[in-house]
């Protein structure tokens, strides 16, 4: 089977299933993909994001997991913005084996279609090669104009706050490379974490106008809130212990590896976020509307650094960097 | 050196140097970029590549000539929809070997972010990664609503014509894999064509209106011109010593090679087009304007397939199928 009948058979039939935009002038097939002008009001959202087999998934990853997440991440970063998505070309380099695999192809167009079909993001363009297995997505979509939720907007005062769950993804991590052991339960509870993360698609959009800063969580929370705050030039304390208790799977980890997966875990695609303390209602409301749930975990200071407590106000001391992919 | 601040130091300043442009709300560096609504009268082209080490470049390639080539074919399919370049995103996987070589990720810079400055196409955004050595490359355009030169506009009669030089690329690979042998003046007149191709992005603008179909060439003639007729369920003749005649780079090579090079050799990313006989005079004022040689080298037919015939009108036999990245 050639390159081109390979992404045209297994993915033209999903791709067909996605209900049809106003937005796409001419979806996948021609050199280019071409959207409609949208809105004079309306703003593009774009995000564009790589993973690469051994460094952002195991090899042995269930396929239909692979593609939900590929998508995933690139979602999460349109819920970051407050912005709603439109559509996404997908770039694949497959090894041969995994090109000759029907199997294992459907499940990953199955996994990665399904999430689009749920955000109604239409897959416009893609390029498939033989290669090392990587999958590059480009996201795109809707804002109005000069609602985005951006990285430079916390300021002094406002609380800090953060959406669902911390830290399971990298329990789930340390589990699969053997450095603690979970019971198939437990394992099972933070895999679904690792490898399904949730974009919050619905929470973005709800805290447009509400949240002065807002970041999706990649890399951990303390590495991401870094960029809020530098691009904000402000600092941040966290109550390190509402966050701690943020990890969701009940593991027998210690009470300094709690710390470390929810505060510097990575994978957890999450928004963190900041508001001025009388929005505190709306904050709630948003987060009512998006039935997700959040939490204050501290608030924004002039002083530039990140400054950790414990639930008794005592200073923590500790490094947690982002994750650095060339560590 | 950290992945953030990797990325930040090599591309930043140089993405800077790109003058600003009305279309781009917010640039590279929030999870998101934005791009403005353009005027209603307008359509975004989008497109998406990837090339990979050891498939689409050697791992000796100077990085110049890759950042060069890896924005070119992603512009070249700009041009083969007629469009204007605004801005791209690029997901690039380094091993840690290359991450860490600042001579070699300044070369890279260099190439990309000098054709990007002579279209005034922006950075807006991008990811990196540890990986194998991969880059993905997404571009946008604008095009007036309409206007688009699609694969599906070829029509019995219209002429075929092809824009500048054909083959050299495929020459110089044969070269480089050691099964022909090319004088060292030779081998770098053919070299340039593989590793630096031009974008043919003034002529695409220049055929809006005046052109049927167009598609730019990148996995050989056949093969692309394959997806126009198929596209729009037409064949072609072609006659395939003019065709021949258009590999520049004066080699010794038998007739048959000469064929396979400039039919069936890849990377010429030239564009390709069909026009209505009635409009000859306009193609060739479109391609004085671009300052950009097109050649007459065929007609499309209503029967389907593609027909080969040699300068005294003999037909000719031969597969030349595109180039298939997984056979």
């Amino acid at each position: 089977m050639g390159e081109f009948e390979l992404i045209e058979r297994v993915f033209a039939r999903r791709a067909a299933a996605v209900p049809p935009r106003a937005g796409i002038a001419l979806g996948i097939g021609d050199d280019c993909a071409l959207l409609a002008a949208p809105p004079p009001e309306t703003q593009l959202a774009v995000s564009t994001d790589m993973l690469v087999e051994g460094r952002h998934f195991f090899p042995e990853v269930a396929p239909n997991a692979l593609g939900h997440k590929a998508l995933a991440v690139n979602l999460s970063d349109l819920a970051a913005m407050g912005a709603e998505p439109l559509a996404f070309t997908l770039a694949l380099a497959l090894p041969p084996e995994r090109a000759r695999d029907a199997d294992w192809l459907d499940a990953f167009a199955d996994g990665l279609m399904a999430l689009a079909q749920a955000y109604r993001c239409a897959l416009i363009g893609g390029d498939t090669t033989a290669g090392p297995l990587a999958i590059s997505i480009t996201v795109f979509g809707y804002l109005p104009r000069g609602q985005a939720l951006r990285r430079d907007g916390a300021r002094a005062g406002d609380d800090l706050w953060v959406s669902g769950a911390l830290g399971d993804a990298r329990l789930a991590l340390e589990a699969l490379r053997n450095r603690i052991v979970l019971s198939p339960a437990q394992q099972a509870q933070a895999r679904q974490r690792l490898e399904r993360p949730t974009p919050r698609i619905a929470l973005g959009q709800a805290l447009r106008g509400v949240a002065s800063s807002c970041i999706d969580l990649s890399d951990g929370l303390a590495g991401d809130l870094g960029h809020v705050l530098h691009a904000s030039d402000v600092g941040a304390r966290i109550n390190a212990d509402v966050v701690a208790s943020l990890l969701q799977t009940p593991a027998p980890v210690t009470a300094q590896q709690r710390y470390a997966y929810t505060l510097a875990g990575g994978d957890d695609y999450e928004l963190i976020f900041t508001a001025p303390p009388n929005r505190r209602a709306q904050v709630e409301t948003a987060a009512r509307q998006a039935a997700t749930p959040v939490t204050r975990i501290g608030g924004i200071t002039a002083m530039p650094g990140l400054a950790l407590h414990d639930a008794a106000g005592r200073a923590l001391a500790g490094s947690f960097a982002g994750f650095d992919h060339f560590a």
